[in-house]
């Protein structure tokens, strides 16, 4: 059961409204790596975990997720707000000038509406705790770049808040996967067949206008069998 | 530049065909977790790294991932078949029997078309390989899941050598993160801030029919602060 | 700000599950009537308005619906569990088996991913509250329908609560706009040329097997004027 | 069945064409309160409807709807003009330079594909009523901020017809709604559970930067019973 | 400007209604080859004509498409009854039965909601005649795949009339195109360089259970040159 | 089975980099009529199509397309390079900046995240083959609109032939279809009823503002009836 408190998670101050920078905010409102989709993404796979302490892990990050969804909200609404004035802003943005009326809507910066495609729930903890990790380290580098478009000194605060807080949550996720006791390879149940784990097809070959041909210890680790152009020399496995 | 050889990369036996089972292929053909999310979202992030070597990796991947593609969509196929002569199959599946004559499409199991929505692609190289390591779990899953489903041998085959595969590649990425040599969570180049990082907001709480406040490594680590209800409490960091 | 209390608002007990009725909950789920869809339009409408007191009843309502999702998610869970059991039921609906595991995910009863495109936050408190006083409705008439199909008592229990409740929610999105004290027919600030607002267009006319020209108070009452035929007999507007 | 006549339902002069006006003006052709929207949403209910009086009153507006989607494209074309000589305009709108041909397409003013889930079709028609209502409101609002942009004397004309003509509308389903014979909170056949309709839940509570517990008929009326912080106090209900 | 009259292009009768059949016919009401793709991508197409006898051609065409909507949809809606009776029927279209209510939907025949990614309008006539040859070839098909599971005579009737309809429009669109007196490869004003034009690449090469390098009047004319394999072998055209 | 050369199939230079531009390339990389619609559309008939030699012809292009996409993209990176420096450049497009890091991302121009709903794969050869004519006409016209809005000569090279093998592959397809020896309007096998294919419905009648009634072949052929106003006249059909 949820409850809400009328107050920011972080308080918010903008010195100066930028309205482009305003529409650049709805991504981490509505955008694919914003905060309803991880607010989404942990609370749905809460409601679906059947791990009690993991489940109450989820829980709290989905719901702080809210928090911060309410906080981007907030800033945002403070930099569109002169958008309602003038003309000139308001043409270069009409989804948000005509339907929104000013206000934030639940769009990314480009104006496409939230879609749960953004959102990652399988039922597998192993695979939901990776799915949030790579989610925490794209939202942290989202507001890493948002902070490099503003000057104000309030939002920079707020964005630094929210940046810190996807780190924090990366943490979190890391430790609740490592406890889990599982192998980094080991996902599910079903073992994978050997034979077909350690073959490295070099599929994309040459030096060329679009890359060279390298390595790295993916394909020179000691077990690991590379396999040269194997649409043409015949494959080891079939 | 990509080039077409007219065998699959893993031979394809079905021997009694289940149309039902065919539809649920769909799935690792268009669907979320599927081939060709899985090629799109390497290939692209290829196109844009500039790491060559991590860009060689991951065209050869991306690459192999249509060539999965074409072996899924070989087998669903196959199992699709009988759907065309059968009014009760093909009832059962309008979208495959009347727009797609029994052949497969770009859909997931439930015929929803596939979309760019199911991608990735950050421009940032250790959020990409945590994006990918992610998909790899969450594919190798669906593949686990599936071989629950058919008793066919030629069939299990295909998908175990499938499934097997997303090992190898969620290997491939792992070390290819390592030999960043980033910390866990190093993201981007702006480092966060100390102050919010350490705090666990304890933002679902009691116990009840809906969970109950547990503890891990998350919130007892030495490192961790726990702030107790903070929508109630007031919160240090504003 | 954001705080999640472990327990469910209604106390869901299922006695005996049925994975397809679980699969039409989902409806009210992910779906565009649906809890998610009536959370995200009052609190994203609740974001944006500047009269404190429909704010605080935005968010009231907003909060509430959360916790609805949670309940109908809970509800649905149940009824899906066997699922994961029988393949028969899993082949019926391979995106809940594969992709999640025999959970709830964002998706509506046949699977389409949740949208913002369900949700209108308009940025004017009487557009607002009309579209809520429709969502209301529209969300009663599918508890309704749901009812049909359930004799299941702990079920039936949890969306009589559910359905009364879009009632309560009606009702004071009614109160919140009478009290407004803005006319029927009064939105925004730009009043309506009459002349343009007298005319009924018979566009639709004839008697035939798809259906009668009829009369109603809609172009019989006095203020009205009923143009037959625009398209062919010229109009008075141009 | 359909006929067309050769003329516009109001005639079209536009004295100087401003390209991102057309934009604009693209929301009301294929965005989500458009005038698509408004024709496929009652024609479809139409069709649908029982009521033969009602179904006449859908299909009248549903057909009118059609022919404003007519006279908005052809504003929006005679806006859009220029942007086939101008590249400064067309870079501004790529979308509508290289995929239309300078042309109007069915999308929103940021070139999203008009989907039917804008569009609600119940089944019911004391809902369908009260969405068509909340449509047209909606509707209104946007002519109303449209009005805001531009001077030009003929397109103010042809708004502010379609402007006025969403209010007939709203008029006329609201007599279809009140002739009904329906109490304001009767949505369907099955009655609400009273213990269920009289609780307030207040959800959201306190006072601070994201507002402040406040009253209203919807909480202060006689068959109203507040429940403060139910998430925390224990509810009456369950 | 619109007119409708209340009978239907093609009387529609149906013995007896099967609603899985009627779930099947919504492919033609709001799927990608149905009768909405179709009548909004000629009437829009028509919008944006300059061409008077062609733009003419569009409006007729596309007016019938929303005869043959309406056609379409009163035809599902008869064998779509039984499910408004029938637990068994409702719970295998659960977004028919919950959100409908029993009646025809903006969906596809799994329950996609229609989008206008499905309509082509380039602002280039010969172009848009194409698309719509195609249009109508793929609406063809569907039908011809429809008549496979009804016996129903009214229906089989009623799908008849729609199917020739589409090959009557195939050629009066193919009549359309030729009358352009343009060359068959001749799009647009630009000629292409025959340099490029010239060559055939064999990108798809080898003999194996994925198909067979063939021979056909397109890589064997006196016209064309081709390249083998070219992406090992080097290109003339670079 | 799939192998990819790192070599683009055509050499890319680009002198003055114009991030608009760039961002008018992503239309031909994931937009509708882009490098992805085709390879995808190509490829996916290819792995359904029963006719050797036409799936021969449809996986060579299939795999072409995938090399334009690699080429198109490479052409828009290099022209968004200065985005990643200039804010300016960001603001004005904040997802390729936010989300992508500069790169290129399966978007279209304005960031609507590509979908097979751009897609037709019929499962019919004649069908498909007509599709893909009207593929390749979209994109050709595409391309030649790209080139008003560049002059930069390495650009201009690369997008000319790309244009070109748009007619290459135009000429290959209209050669495919023309040897099935299948008549232009023989689509499928069955006959459609000619006393429903002869009569053209005059729907769109008068002369006005929005165009006049007209006349060519397709409504003056000696193998048409031309019936007029049929929604008022009645029908011969019927």
């Amino acid at each position: 059961m949820y409850h809400h408190v009328k107050k920011l998670m972080f308080e918010v101050n903008v010195g100066e409204a930028d309205p482009r920078f305003g529409k650049m905010l709805l991504e981490q409102f509505g955008g694919e790596n914003g905060e309803l989709a991880a607010a989404m993404q942990y609370s749905v796979q809460g409601m679906n975990c059947e791990d009690p302490a993991r489940r109450d892990l989820l829980m709290d990050i989905g719901t702080e997720e809210l928090s911060h969804l309410e906080v981007i909200g907030a800033l945002a609404r403070m930099h569109l707000k002169p958008l309602r004035e003038s003309d000139e802003a308001a043409m270069a943005d009409p989804l948000i000038a005509l339907v929104g009326g000013g206000g934030v809507g639940l769009h990314n910066s480009q104006g496409a509406a939230w879609t749960a495609d953004y959102v990652s729930v399988s039922g597998q903890l192993e695979v939901d705790l990776r799915n949030n990790m790579a989610a925490e380290a794209g939202a942290k580098i989202v507001y890493e770049r948002l902070l490099k478009y503003t000057d104000d000194a309030g939002s920079r605060d707020a964005l630094k808040f929210l940046m810190a807080r996807e780190i924090a949550h990366l943490k979190a996720f890391g430790r609740a996967l490592e406890s889990m006791d599982k192998g980094p390879l080991e996902i599910g149940d079903l073992p994978a067949d050997e034979e077909y784990v350690t073959p490295y097809y070099n599929d994309s070959t040459g030096d060329g206008d679009a890359g060279q041909d390298s390595e790295g210890p993916w394909n020179t680790a000691d077990d690991v069998e590379v396999v040269e152009n194997p649409a043409f020399s015949g494959m080891a496995v079939s």
